[in-house]
């Protein structure tokens, strides 16, 4: 049990300049018994109401220094605290304020909601367990309108898709990975070179791109960059939902449409998940 | 991988009455290998459009008799036809169309959308292993104004939460449960009965109704009441999310407010999750 | 300006039994001077905040008879209270909860949540003017699986849509109507009486149905069928969004599909609006 | 009637470099009879499906080099080719797309999607009378964690709120607004012009911001310049919604909190909506 989508804004300043992190929190609990379910004995129960509280005096008290260590913050003290909790988690989503800029002079206190891809964490632990830290981003959509084809699939008398050497691949990544057990290094660093590395292989080289033979290839490109250049990635989780772009016929409307005008399917989509560690690997 | 949200209307008649049983299906598989995913081998790959154009043709083939079936019959086919599939799940959701009726008399072909909590199932199976069938019901929300309270908890330093023994209680309540190894039963009777014993726990008799000492208690009178009255139903899965309706204070304001004006507080909103099988107890 | 989305619950008692209210209020109010935009003098201005709190404290006084007596005491209550007011409106929707029934019996305290239609309403006034009702429904999703056709319309070398004497008919309706000045009358009694002229004209009899030629034309009947039949209706607004059934062609995949699999397209979808009054016709 | 939400992507290459431009496209007809509605006479009726074919027509053959121009093109085609047309309105919005960077490289072909305000437009035209064009901006959310305040308003017994000199201000933006009859002009750079003064009316200057003492003195501060800088804009259309950011009392649990934590309150939201133009005043 737990409480879900604590919303709050954390605010400081440091002179005349201002500070926001505005984050949404999940604090999942498991109590070593079970008498509240069964009994109705709710002794042992911490209300999700006193969840929302430490939540708050944490931010209060800690700051928000990234939301990975706020997270572990909040592990440590519901583990540290409570006896009867068995097993805790925690998940915080940033809100994408950016800071806004004038003629390239960055604003003192004004910020702009630009939700080009969501951070997020995860942070669980078990009783007398390690710490584990998990980091990710989500709502990240990307389109790449050339180096993409799907050819040489498997095909039976349900096969309308024909081999296509050129289409748009167009989709929303999910990624988290895990950083394992708990240690201290520069997760704003280590997250930002870790999206560099996702649009690097999604795109290929600036000038030419890279061609991707099938979704699964890209999203297995995207993996082995992260965990080749990125070595503080023990796992990465990846989903793609692609949404597929079909060329308009226009031969009744007497007009040549040479894939310049074209539909996004939006349902049915296709996804591919794919989760790639260190030394094994785990298709899901 | 696979197709989500596979949208479409199985229509048919009898007579000049007509049915409608509109769909949205989700079909995952995972095949024997990773060539795909590493070499960009696509040889073994079945194309999620060849996945819908099969959840297509078997509709039109075989009808939807009920969601059930016809998840098996998807899964089914997948392992039947393809032997590179290691792994088939299949997801179905209804469309909530009820027929109309005018001053009791039902309509030969219209229907209203009545979505009091949506139908769904899944259907699973490896290779070599049973095909496994669940069902459920989700989005289904309920409230109930007094017969409700939360005391004797856990209290410290954050605990601002009072002891209440009168408060509203209301939920969103997601409910999936196994029916095991696919076997042949009426799947609708079943389900009918099942969202009947849900909402006879939540509520109580319709006289007096039942106390209920915290979210968890319900969650398991709930699971009890299922699985107690219903012999089909293997273990059964519970999340219940609760909104919080907090009384005005209406002190400043000159008036005074026995719980009669009550705001809803949507975020941050507080959850249980519990899974109950027929032997063992696995809480989450 | 204003506040919106002011949701509280409502909740009396009638012995046991118990009857909740939940609504969603929006109230905009328009002053008589201009000084807070033009000259950030706020002495005329009554923040939103205290719009909320005047809500909450009429929902206390009054009760929620039906949602448009309420919407008019707010309005009076803002024309009569603040000289400085030149107009004001008041939404007003209700959260549609249906009291729970176990074998026919109906609970004393349980509500179920049923969205099969949203039932809304308004009430403006200018300083000097007429208090003006209107109510309506939205979010009404309804569907008919024959007795609809399209033929005959204007055709261009733009034209792909083939004559259709046979189709589905979806769609989600929105209707407004103006019972004109405020005057006394159930306005419960008469919302339904309206809910079943629409239905009704949309569906036609219940054994055989009644032929539709296009979206304008059943637009029209329903308009012409709730005029007909409830005098208080002054002047009706209706829009109908609708969602095309493709029948999908299975030719390639070796099947004839009379109809019977149909995939619903969501986007784009076609609309028609039309407001139709007493005397004047209006198409919009 | 019409079509709503016509969704593509205009695809187009000049070299090796690839452009898109993918938009929603709305089109509205009003037709000089009635008798589709009263008599299900469809001889005048352009199918909606119609109207989807010459808007996908319109853009592969005139490409879409700004949203306005593409309204434009839309509306004169209905109006020039169709007698029966009394009345065109086209709404064309466009997806946020910016072309990817590689270490300030910009990518040939691969764009991310980055919504931080939506661009639209709109086109109308009655017979015989001037092509109006109109462009905006949606969804802009913006933040200033000072120099706002709200003092000095009305007050009375049903106040509650206190005066407040340094708040939090979080707004989302709507600006609609219209260029008069149609000219040329490059509608690209105007709209950036525009943008540019909309948030630097809303932050102020970038070392110091500049106090806004109300919602609705920003919302007129943001038209002020806008029509001062951008002499195209004839009169521009304002809503600002405002979430309130309300310091969270932390007595109870033993902590000071100098609004250092906020929680955002969203529901119910304050706006306010104001049309402004060159020489009268109109506030709404």
């Amino acid at each position: 049990y737990g409480k879900n989508t604590i919303k709050f804004l954390r605010h400081h300043k440091e002179g005349k300049k201002h500070f926001v992190k505005e984050v949404e929190v999940c604090t999942h609990l498991r109590l070593i018994s079970a008498q509240e379910y069964l009994e109705g004995n709710n002794s042992l129960v911490i209300p999700t109401d006193t969840m929302k509280n430490i939540v708050l005096v944490l931010a209060k008290k800690n700051g928000i220094a990234t939301i990975e260590q706020f997270a572990i913050d909040i592990c440590k003290h519901f583990m540290t605290t409570f006896g009867q909790v068995a097993y805790v988690k925690t998940y915080v989503q940033e809100v994408p304020w950016q800071r806004l800029h004038q003629n390239g002079v960055p604003h003192v206190h004004s910020f702009i909601y630009v939700p080009d891809g969501i951070r997020f964490c995860e942070a669980e632990q078990c009783r007398n367990g390690p710490l584990v830290v998990f980091a990710g981003i989500k709502d990240l959509k990307l389109v790449k309108t050339t180096q993409s084809g799907f050819e040489g699939f498997y095909k039976n008398e349900h096969t309308t898709l024909p081999d296509r050497q050129d289409r748009i691949l167009c989709g929303e990544l999910f990624c988290k990975w895990s950083y394992g057990e708990c240690r201290d290094f520069d997760f704003d660093c280590t997250w930002n070179k870790i999206r560099e590395c996702i649009l690097e292989a999604f795109s290929g080289p600036p000038d030419c791109g890279e061609y991707s033979p099938s979704y699964q290839k890209t999203v297995n490109s995207i993996q082995m960059n992260v965990l080749s250049k990125v070595s503080q990635v023990q796992v990465i989780e990846t989903i793609l939902n692609n949404i597929f772009y079909d060329a308009v016929d226009m031969k009744n409307l007497g007009v040549t449409n040479d894939k310049e005008v074209l539909v996004p399917v939006e349902a049915p989509y296709g996804f591919c998940a794919c989760t790639l560690g260190r030394k094994k690997f785990i298709e899901a």
